[in-house]
């Protein structure tokens, strides 16, 4: 617990997957999957290493705001930030001048989460333990240490905090056992890419139900009639039992995502994932409510930028499945206060995944919510995509559509150098290469 | 018009005003008032200049996000930009890679109100008229042709923002008169920063009485019984019928907001200003709700991100004063849609103003309201502090605590280019000599 921090690196990671289509949606036609990738490097020789997920093109402007905060964690030891975490968090988030760029939203926190990403992966690599192990062996007092309650303590307050985490106590090996045994149950988002032809979404769709996925989600908003025919296709492929998600990543309006979705009802998604703007709480509530009848919940949190946010989002029943996010959001401290608020409210926890890291970090957050939080699987699963894993040293284990529990220490998220050095931007190899083509 | 933009140029400028304690508050408690400083030179020789107001650490990532963003600017002329200013905002504001990082808040949207200030400068260049002067000779449907109305229509459609527009000519002429002779009412928070002592701020309030000001704004939210005792001091001096609000830059929680700002009733306060964090529209409400038995307005909007969440504050009641700032929103076209809103809820709109440049450009904004949009003085001013006005090549013009209508060409956020060298971080020369002290 000694290590000093004696240095902080971090580079700009990307990978050139709109070359393919991969992970195009309604908002985001031509995603490069990338990173603001962090390394601590302390005086014993202990590393961690954390990041932040981007599309591509601004990825520099994250960096910079790494480099800004590099100077608040240079110089510490573990010991002294983790025995005063929430001390820690408010520093990063709320220094006197840098705040004015958030607070707590956008570049800045999404830097803020690189930051504290790395800085979780060195605490558990201390402690010799994956993450998610980490947080179900700390107790109550100590999780709740890590959470600032700022701006939400007319919904959670620390000793509700710490009641929900004793009395979760029970059961807690049981579910921790089942987890290793079983994993957490995830779906699949990786057959339905709006840039995918049908063939491709054919084929994909039929690979995934060999392999044992029953949850599905497409992307739509672009063309209703396109959404129709591919919500048609795949509801046939999968049968009238599996689980259809939809999802517009924000490209409607209030009204238009009412009578767009209530057109695609006849397809009985489970949810309507990002109806409109990630800010707008309100316009969440009225789509929640306008197709309740319907049977159709509202999911969204991907770009839900801070616990402010989804405390209202709570507050106001805006929405039927928070979606977590391990780089949105401060990292694992705001997002404690996230799982704790979402279980005040009954309101099951889905994380988004995908992108590149996305999977391996967020698995050690639901299994620390189901064991720890939640004790539930009901209406409860993953985000699960196909892309990217093999640039880890630690790659997500999928096995018959679950997680199954990480067994390295750490947060999950280091990559292979080389894969770092190849991809980085604009000097790595596949970069050079693809600017000459 | 037909001005083509070829080259864009940014730049970190900060004043050390820490020093003094100028704008310091219960949150920001050593700012050093800074912008990213933006010049647009077009192949004709004319140049447009615009900025975004920050706090000094992490200027440099704003500057960072304004190069991210030049190259959708750089090559387009400007009848190109203002003949589709919808299309173009939005081109700034989605790139499907970019607003990733946002979207439209933070520090994209920080860099995209920079850029698009200076673009607004550029037109108003071209046609040799102050901004004000340009926005109030537009016609409803040309004014309404800069707005991106997406995430907004269920509140306000194209067509109610014309009709607001249309039905706000008759007498239009005699309020541009009026407001030429008269100037915009202003009040004054240059008196009362929380870092200054007692005997400063009776020396400058007694300074400000004579001077004309009867509306006087003070920093509270660190300590009660300090708070207590200075509102006591300055209503004292003020007496009875001048104005006076309280400002607490997002200290509170929401409850401790409600029972602080009881306390400090007494003093008859017409606002307290950001109560508790920008994001907390529902909480904002509650204090609302909470504090109209008392006569107490909520005011808030310097760190409102977007039209989005402007749109929701007027939905839920959460504001009495809509503070909107002309560096924090995407630049006049997404200010322009906030000032429709508030038109609409029948909220009045007093900017927020000070920092740098602030009352230089948003003095543009409350004039085109008043002549526009709402026709209405009651319960509206504008902020004013009294600070760094004579590093702009076109400073504000006080005359009998009124904002006189600037009448130089341009948005007035041109700098003087000695003082941009001077105050450039951190080669310009009090740089320099700051660090060597």
């Amino acid at each position: 617990m000694l290590h000093k921090i004696i240095n902080l690196t971090v580079r700009d990671v990307r990978f050139p997957t709109s070359v393919e289509q991969h992970g195009s949606d309604a908002m985001h036609t031509d995603p490069d999957y990338s990173a603001a990738y962090v390394v601590l490097d302390t005086d014993r020789g202990l590393r961690g290493f954390g990041l932040t997920f981007t599309l591509g093109k601004g990825t520099e402007i994250v960096v910079c705001a790494v480099e800004a905060l590099a100077a608040l964690v240079v110089g510490k030891t573990l010991q002294e930030i983790v025995s005063d975490f929430r001390g820690f968090y408010r520093l990063l988030t709320s220094d006197g001048q840098m705040r004015w760029l958030g607070p707590e939203k956008g570049v800045i926190h999404l830097a803020t989460a690189a930051v504290l990403n790395a800085v979780w992966d060195l605490w558990a690599r201390s402690e010799g333990k994956p993450l998610w192990k980490l947080l179900v062996d700390m107790d109550p007092k100590q999780i709740v240490s890590c959470i600032d309650f700022r701006y939400i303590t007319d919904v959670l307050t620390e000793k509700e905090a710490v009641d929900i985490l004793v009395k979760a106590q029970e059961g807690k090996q049981q579910r921790e056992d089942q987890m290793l045994k079983e994993g957490y149950p995830a779906y699949t988002t990786s057959c339905a890419w709006l840039g995918y032809p049908d063939q491709q979404l054919k084929q994909l769709c039929t690979d995934a139900l060999k392999s044992g996925w029953t949850k599905f989600k497409v992307k739509v908003g672009a063309d209703l009639e396109d959404d129709i025919r591919r919500c048609r296709l795949i509801r046939q492929m999968i049968g009238p039992n599996n689980t259809l998600m939809i999802d517009a990543n924000q490209r409607w309006d209030v009204a238009e995502a009412i009578s767009w979705v209530s057109r695609l009802s006849e397809f009985k998604p489970l949810w309507i994932e990002e109806p409109t703007s990630p800010d707008d709480i309100l316009g969440h509530a009225a789509i929640s409510k306008a197709l309740a009848p319907l049977g159709i919940g509202v999911a969204t949190g991907e770009q839900c930028h801070n616990r402010v946010m989804f405390k209202q989002f709570l507050q106001a029943s805006a929405l039927q499945f928070v979606q977590i996010d391990s780089c949105r959001l401060g990292s694992i401290n705001e997002n404690l206060a996230v799982l704790l608020m979402a279980h005040k409210f009954q309101v099951p926890v889905c994380p988004h995944a995908g992108g590149v890291g996305l999977c391996e970090l967020v698995q050690h957050l639901i299994l620390f919510d189901y064991i720890c939080v939640s004790a539930s699987l009901d209406s409860r699963m993953c985000e699960y995509v196909d892309h990217l894993h093999k640039h880890f040293t630690s790659p997500v284990v999928i096995q018959d559509a679950h997680y199954m529990p990480p067994k390295d220490p750490g947060y999950s998220c280091e990559m292979l150098e080389a894969s770092v050095q190849k991809h980085q931007y604009p000097e790595g190899d596949v970069w050079k290469q693809h600017m000459n083509k």
